[in-house]
């Protein structure tokens, strides 16, 4: 299979807006942090148990564009893809939805390459990769 | 003059870093922020007067690679450049190096356009547009 | 009534954590802040709507007692009480349990005082001070 | 000698604000880090050899008296003084002023205890603890 689907929800912390009055764009990379972890656990993997097993997923590229301002209060929904982008590197994809009106505020991509503790690059458990080759 | 580039200095704060021992990649481009506002300080701005004046410049766009990890009190340097990227939207680059080596940490870019205070899209002071043109 | 409780779910991001592998002593307070967002929601208020109705609830103290650290990915319960400390002033006590294992995390309390649009020092609206009273 | 004090100083970002057009509180914290780390630094010591030799500083108690806010772009001093508070509680107090008009705005106090890589509490090193007793 070579995309699969999840779906998170969060609502804007007061601690995310900026005096613009909407959310500080960085913190939209926290927000997808939480899509790719809950879409992992979605398929049955925890990212946590996936770093205590000794491989991380840092990130090596990120962008996002951002079409209309998430703001205070509000509920999103972040809906995640992730698939293999080559024999190392994995590729999550995500719209950021606001739940009122259904508008996508948001679409962004991260891009990761699985390394071992001591920062060498590494494959993702096999299982893992198979389900998103 | 088409490009003008900056630099602003930081250190890296604990409270920047993440779990993986590193700086979590969404606070890069906090220090992004500081690289255009102390750009614009350098060419004679203040983005704060510019704010207070009634125009404000979202982020519309924001992209970044990561190459090699930033670490906790690594001093580093914020090299950015602004240009007009068409009749309204002003793009920024950066480069982040690091101090002790100077390594190329990342490179990332972020469009804007800019707003009034109701957030309608409007045109820089005349006098900031023909500095970028 | 002198006291009433609230609770509030969150689950601990990776941007929480620092190097130290626990969550970065800061971030706590933007929990506490969901905890007093959520008991008032369960109120029957809304924090955006009271300050979209011009009263802001700024925090002039805050302390945090830290029992033991919270982890990524513990999910955590906020347990929020509320109460009026003087005739302007609003305190809220929080308690941070974690669920996997019900142990209190941290204690902390936050003092507030109302204030119109313009920063000066008001009164909350009166169906919510009886509540509090 | 039973105090010493240090300065750092830091310029508002504008990730630091939030919709109510100041600084959020939460993020004082992370300034008051970076006063105690220069005043280590200040002192000779760097926070970050102390915890590469196995030693780090982690945060029991936090309070903090928010006095005036801090805005956007605003200049800040933070004045950090530190002491043995017990055999092995080390209290950092911290005052934080604004350059352009000398006020202070908060004041604050954080208390640690040294810990061993695996979270048990032990000594600071001797000269450390001889310099803050």
């Amino acid at each position: 299979m070579s995309e699969l689907a999840g779906t998170a929800r969060i609502r804007v912390r007061y601690a995310e807006t900026d005096q613009m009055g909407v959310v500080y764009h960085g913190n939209y990379f926290a927000w997808f942090e939480v899509g790719r972890v809950e879409w992992l656990r979605q398929l049955g993997w925890s990212y946590k148990a996936l770093e205590e097993g000794g491989v991380s997923l840092p990130v090596i590229e990120a962008a996002c564009q951002y079409r209309h301002p998430a703001r205070y209060d509000d509920e999103l929904e972040i809906r995640t893809t992730g698939r293999m982008a080559s024999g190392v590197r994995v590729e999550f994809t995500y719209a950021l939805v606001r739940l009122a009106d259904g508008r996508e505020l948001a679409t962004a991509r991260t891009m990761h390459v699985p390394v071992t503790r001591d920062g060498r690059p590494c494959r993702l458990p096999v299982a893992l990769r198979e389900m998103l080759a």
